[in-house]
């Protein structure tokens, strides 16, 4: 571009740098995102580590002149860079303020109260206690002050990650249970007073040596403000907005500049303008009249574009080989984990919960997630905490969220939902099989298995022979599911075949079959086969959907549809579980 | 935000800044530009006309302090600033290119080729000629070499504006008739000479006095290779995205990553980064793998919020009162409007058409719109043009979009597609009336329509009660919809009321009728009865939405749930004109 250069203006050179940098940001947490998913780990793992590759960790240890061009300390594209960062981070904060719904935290009563209570002071006093008495152990700078520390860690042990506890209970099947309800209660209530605490901490931060007390004023006033009659403004405005202007680009412009405004706010007060955004979502968010649609276009950009930016960007701040320090990352550990497990369990007890869910509560409720590591970072910024610490802070964070699924999975014996496309690769799709017979057909899909599974053809054959002899399996809509139960068959196997012209399956309604799955699922699991059986009607069954895939070009395609279809659910560790009921 | 203040980082009171910019800017530009939708005016308008509010023009004069602090000339925030509004250009070119639809241009063939051709020529030799003869015209710096002058000149009088060329199609309802499809092939070939041209002119230009050609062969190069290889790539790559990751988070990843690696590399070349940005929109916007969802979700974030921001941001750079010569502007006016309108009159008479079409082609062709305003803003920031002529294409570029509408409609006979919703007000609908019965719902109806028309209330409610003696006006699903034409009746007036248990209006399938459409129209137009009643029964006649206005609250999500109903349709002039078909 021609901007003359200028030490302090984005010169060509600058811009083209700065764009390069968010492309390879973006793009490669989006790949190691993706694949941190594959392996059943947290998105923001992954987004995390593709920082970590690009930042002083590795790419500035291989390739320094890279890393100076793309990611200078200060200068223009820092600059404009930074400017990137903290606009998502503060319209991350917005995503994750507009899922607070405050008029369901009421109904919880009681109980979302007990547990949010517990669970925040409890392993508040023993973060705060530990940091007061052995700062050392937690790195502490010796030259900082004792108090702003101490109260940061404290409120670091006692915050909880709303949206990943929102995504874990979706992947439970749990979302809508008793439990699952408490716990995201529970859990709102926790962010609120959370980021209120650390908002107040900053403030303390802000005025050194000063008067904290206006800055403390007017944080209370603001958000006392912003949640009575901003939230009673909020409900008024949209409706007009949507009544005069155009859709949903008038309310998503009215959502974005609330934020804007409110994150100026705070951060003018002395605190961080996430505060604002935060809260501005929680204002907006509790009307009914935002329309899903509107929430969706707004949650689907952020998440997926300014939050994997933002998440790398971590990675892109330290040295994680050089600022590991094991003792620090035990303490924090340890001490996260049983304060808020701790705290929780016995808020759901005294509740009247049964142990069991009171222990699921708990480790429901200790995933720290992505807001952990948004406070870790502000306070490093702050200089609050040394770089260890924060390190220390984000492992806590990954290995707390990690944890939490497959321990309220194991408490509640609840077992995770399940899709189609996790059971299926391309080589178990056969578009255009040769067989013309029902026998032939089920010959090309058993020798197929037999490939995949190891297991002889003959023996599927036999099996699933056996099966079609009892009553064909023909369904309605030109479907057929030939299954059987092998004994030593390791995990399910499904191979599908599509049949242009169709092939008798006797069904129901006298249509030839054109998606033959085959579903061979070991004797040990009789439940799966029900499952898969269960997957493959509510999803065939789809008029639309079957011609999509009747249609489909080639195997990834067909995958692509499934994909789609079946990718309702949010992701993993980012503010994203808005959509629950989808 | 904690950051250590340097002269060069964001500090604290920096990132406020930054964001209450973003904040005001996003907000005005949205007001502003649904003004002047209101008044039928191309919404781009609106949002420049922000950036005037906010710049120099005004906001520096009346309260230079806030100017300053809001938009300062350098330093942190304008670097974070001029980043933002770069990424939304980009962004903003990018889905643009995703407009521009190849293999429909092929199939219009020679007609589509001799109109884009005539329209860029003609108006190219002219701009080309004047400005190469009588610089001085068109307020040429002396100083300033003349040749890339020229051919911006030539350029900027040959460029067409895609985005606004297909708004006014569809609001002319012609978007897939023959001149629709004709005009809109022409402008996407114009769009992408035009671009690819500018390109050029920007590297002889970036090469000042040295060794233009090999940027020349760089651009050449790189916009081939893109169109072909990175074609048939994204074509490729695009299925495998949507079949191994998250949908559709990771397709937009892919979508915009792209675009950034491919605007830093035009960038790196000598070229602007929106070439590259453009290009990526064109070549994978013509797979037919990229969802409609997806497809969406880019665009109106986009299109909503980078693109608004942007817009005001061009009327942040000159003072519009001083740079304003009125010769400049006329000068521009003339050669661009005569240049374009004739050259593809010419074309598409040599093509075969009717005259009459022909001049319809010329005017449709002659919008400028945003591509423009883009446009003349590199070439201002590159120092080619002085302010003067800037200013002068800014108007020019609206001035065109303004009349192109009008003048096809004229010389087509074309009519706007109206909305229920233009002519309802809130006063307009009786949430609550206290008629129980036919006659007196009737006269509750006729009294509110006298309200507003101004005729006696006797008059209306005679000729409804005549009109209902013949045949009650009730229809199936709970809707009635009394009518009469009027003499002296100046426009059409509609009064809805709503009723909770319903009134017997004898219809058909025996519901009493709980939405009460009274339709009012001037005897001289006997279309627009037919036109209100088919509007009524499309949108009443929808048991979702009928029941979601039988439950609206007030008379504003009354109107908010029609807005949006019936908002399938695209903006003005930001290039959204992606989803005709809705």
């Amino acid at each position: 571009m021609g901007l003359i250069a200028a030490s302090d203006a984005l010169t060509s050179t600058g811009l083209a740098a700065f764009l390069v940098s968010l492309g390879l940001l973006l793009g490669l947490a989006r790949i190691m995102g993706e694949l941190a998913r594959r392996y059943r780990q947290p998105q923001v793992l992954g987004e995390i580590l593709a920082g970590v590759v690009l930042g002083p960790t590795l790419l500035a240890q291989f390739w320094p002149q890279a890393h100076l061009m793309l990611f200078p300390e200060q200068g223009p594209v820092a600059i404009a860079q930074e400017g990137f960062f903290q606009l998502g981070v503060a319209f991350l904060l917005l995503v994750a303020g507009l899922e607070v719904d405050l008029s369901s935290v009421w109904r919880q009563g009681k109980a979302a109260m007990s547990v949010s209570v517990t669970g925040i002071l409890f392993p508040f006093v023993i973060g705060f206690g530990l940091a007061w008495l052995a700062p050392s152990l937690l790195g502490k700078d010796p030259a900082g002050e004792l108090l702003p520390f101490a109260l940061f860690v404290g409120i670091a042990m006692s915050i909880t990650a709303l949206p990943v506890i929102a995504k874990i209970l979706i992947d439970l099947n749990m979302f809508k249970s008793d439990t699952g309800m408490l716990v995201m209660s529970a859990a709102m209530v926790n962010d609120l007073v959370g980021w209120l605490g650390f908002a107040l901490v900053m403030a303390t931060l802000h005025d050194q040596g000063g008067n904290v007390a206006p800055t403390i004023l007017y944080t209370v006033v603001f958000a006392i403000g912003i949640l009575t009659v901003g939230r009673w403004a909020a409900n008024r405005i949209l409706p007009f907005v949507q009544a005069h202007s155009q859709w949903p680009g008038g309310v998503m412009g009215f959502v974005l500049v609330t934020a804007l405004l409110c994150g100026a706010m705070t951060e003018w007060i002395g605190i961080h303008a996430i505060f604002g955004a935060f809260l501005a979502g929680v204002a907006i968010g509790d009307s009914n009249h935002l329309r899903e649609r509107t929430r969706d276009t707004i949650h689907q950009f952020i998440t997926n574009i300014f939050a994997p930016v933002f998440f790398a960007s971590i990675g892109l701040r330290v040295n994680f080989v050089e600022a590991f320090d094991p003792l620090i990352v035990l303490v924090v550990l340890v001490v996260a984990i049983v304060g808020k497990v701790g705290g929780c369990y016995l808020g759901a007890v005294w509740a009247g919960l049964s142990k069991r869910e009171s222990w699921a509560t708990g480790f429901g409720m200790s995933a720290r997630g992505a807001m952990e590591i948004i406070l870790g970072q502000l306070a490093r910024q702050a200089q609050l905490i040394t770089d260890e610490l924060f390190v220390a802070i984000v492992i806590m964070a990954l290995a707390t969220s990690m944890l939490s699924g497959p321990m309220m999975q194991k408490l509640l014996r609840q077992r995770q939902r399940r899709r189609l496309k996790d059971f299926l690769a391309e080589r178990q799709i056969i578009l255009h099989p040769e067989a013309r017979t029902l026998e032939s057909i089920l010959r090309e899909l058993s020798s197929r298995a037999a490939e995949i599974t190891g297991l002889p053809a003959g023996r599927i054959l036999d099996a699933v022979l056996q099966r079609e002899q009892i009553m064909h399996t023909g369904l309605p809509g030109g479907l057929a599911v030939p299954h059987a139960r092998l004994d030593d068959l390791a995990k399910p196997c499904v191979v599908i075949a599509r049949h242009p012209d169709g092939i008798d399956f006797d069904s129901p309604d006298g249509q030839p079959a054109r998606l033959i799955s085959l579903l061979l699922t070991p004797s040990q699991q009789p439940e799966t086969q029900l499952e898969l059986l269960d997957l493959v009607v509510r999803i065939f069954g789809q008029p639309t959907i079957r011609d999509r895939l009747l249609n489909a070009a080639n195997g990834t395609e067909f995958l692509a549809i499934l994909n789609q279809v079946e990718s309702s659910g949010p992701n993993d560790l980012t503010p994203n579980a808005n959509h629950v009921e989808a």
